[in-house]
């Protein structure tokens, strides 16, 4: 591994993310269920339109400057979901412009929400569609309880300025019986109040191949599939020949037998762990440990002579690929050992 | 708390930097030990000012692009040391021009660094001064042995182009003592050797106010102190009052009687523990604590009712302080409640 490139940086495999989008699509395209990717992961308008071309019906994003970013870089998207909850006069205007651009949808769990957008949207000539997000067992944001669910479409519904959207969830890692049963219910309690329930959405990457399970559900919004990482690896739904984002790191000192540190610490690999020990895989090196990290430093450990020299450049699979694209102002485009291009992260550090 | 800010943000009353500034000067002018602060925690030019405006000597920085953007960003910035083992000829050009614009000094804990070093600056006019690292029990980088280090002394004052600076040392907490012993040590042989050891360079906050303990070192490094977080209030060196920077963020959801969920996540608080449980300090809510944090949302429970609601607004001191920094691309820059300007980190993000 001689690529000439200044370290630390991050590098993104295309033919391996091609590859990635791919697998899913045709997974989603058998069972009938539509793809709407959760950006959060690439951040790069590039990406989304590799996931479009393939057949996502749109884009997932978490924030109103996340999505700006995102329709601002491509053409290509039309269609955006924003899985949050969003409050305050300035986030409500920018939510405004955004809906007049492309076909947007927001999700709201509580009144306070639904009566703000309502508010703001009440004067725009069109309605904002916006979907209940539900609570089947993450323990995040969501209702509790369909008859909850059922009483703010109800809202939604009756609230100037809007459009009742449908469903949504993220589920715990297993939840795929719990978003049947609570979606299923949810929906048939709105179908009874006269609603119609345009769409059920679930998401996440660890359940994505048993989706079809919960056959309520109408699309999924999975996020970290395009790169992979260690913390999918060690769940059994990836493996290392399909993580597509790895950290080029240099070995920058040798201090012991056992002990190499290298120029990539917690600004480039961050301090998830994901239930992980460690903080990320070096590839072709089972036996090293990153035991420890600093901002600037990562710690390898190995049980016996760790056998590196400063120079030496290694690649690592970080525990979790989505915050890593937010750590770095640009990806390193490759392709096996060849650099093909420089990507700005256009959506990186787009808290509001 | 209604500061009319789009959430969420990161907030540094300049007052308290002030005071943790002043503390730390006051004391390191009453026992002689000169004061050259890391920027790591604040990466701001303004907020170096203030500290050489005390008394500082020069300032620490981690890596040559974080230097670059500090000499870029203040004409008052003329002394820098760069604590870090740097190869290859893309940082070492950089460092060839740094070298040509202010004092520099770098360090180097092994014989391929010192090598590389001289062969670029053999072809400068200005030598570079390196200082060489000593391990004195954090075992990250540095040499194990003053032997060692005399020996990298002694090739750094034979090579072409460098200038032996001094031993270098960023010591574990409560290892005042180990300084003393190695580097007195290391510094005596070395002298032993007919080589001036002009600098002993040690650092850290949490050791800051024992740092005359260690009197062989001729300066100190620290850089949490300006700010201070949850790790420094856990450890008994700070209090609330004098933490300086905090995550304004707002409630988005109150799904549960004792569960509340903020628009603040790991892509601000970030997911440093430093032995913690929990992922912030809630100002003025001791009984609440975070308990998970997901990219873009916070997870707060309480045994009790949580008694927020959807839209409050809420001051988090973080775990870590300059992780934090390194999060957004501006800080509001606050005197209590009031905002008094927004300043862009330009130091943010410079990994190379």
């Amino acid at each position: 591994m001689t690529l000439p490139i200044e370290t630390p940086a991050v590098l993104v495999d295309i033919e391996i993310a091609r590859r990635n989008i791919r697998a899913f699509q045709d997974y989603a395209n058998r069972h009938g269920i539509r793809v709407r990717p959760h950006i959060k992961t690439h951040k790069l308008p590039q990406m989304a339109e590799l996931q479009l071309e393939a057949g996502a019906i749109g884009i997932t994003c978490q924030k109103v400057t996340e999505a700006e970013a995102m329709v601002e870089g491509s053409a290509q998207i039309k269609d955006v979901l924003i899985t949050y909850n969003i409050l305050g006069a300035e986030k409500l205007a920018r939510l405004a412009e955004l809906n007049k651009r492309v076909i947007l949808s927001v999700v709201a769990d509580n009144p306070t929400v639904i009566d703000g957008l309502s508010a703001r949207f009440a004067r725009e000539n069109e309605p904002l569609t916006v979907l209940v997000e539900c609570n089947t067992g993450a323990d995040r944001c969501g209702v509790a309880t369909p008859a909850e669910a059922a009483s703010l479409a109800r809202r939604i519904a009756d609230a100037p300025g809007l459009h009742f959207g449908g469903l949504m969830t993220y589920p715990p890692v297993g939840g795929t019986e719990r978003v049947q049963a609570f979606m299923s219910e949810a929906k048939r309690l709105i179908e009874a109040d006269g609603i119609d329930v345009p769409t059920v959405t679930s998401g996440g990457t660890p359940n994505m191949m048993e989706a079809a399970g919960a056959s309520v559900a109408t699309e999924h919004r999975p996020g970290t599939y395009i790169y992979n990482d260690r913390s999918l690896v060690a769940r059994g739904v990836a493996t290392w020949d399909n993580c597509a984002l790895t950290v080029l790191a240099t070995v920058v000192s040798v201090p012991a037998e056992n002990r190499a540190i290298i120029d990539a610490g917690s600004k480039v690999l961050t301090s998830d762990l994901l239930g992980l020990s460690g903080y990320g895989h070096v590839l072709g090196r089972d036996d090293i440990r990153i035991d420890q990290l600093s901002e600037e430093h990562g710690r390898l450990v190995s049980d016996g002579p760790i056998s590196l020299k400063v120079g030496d450049k290694l690649r690592i699979v970080p525990n979790h690929a989505c915050v890593v694209t937010n750590m770095v102002d640009a990806v390193h485009i490759v392709e096996g050992n060849e650099v093909k291009s420089i990507w700005p992260i256009v959506a990186r550090g787009r808290v509001l």
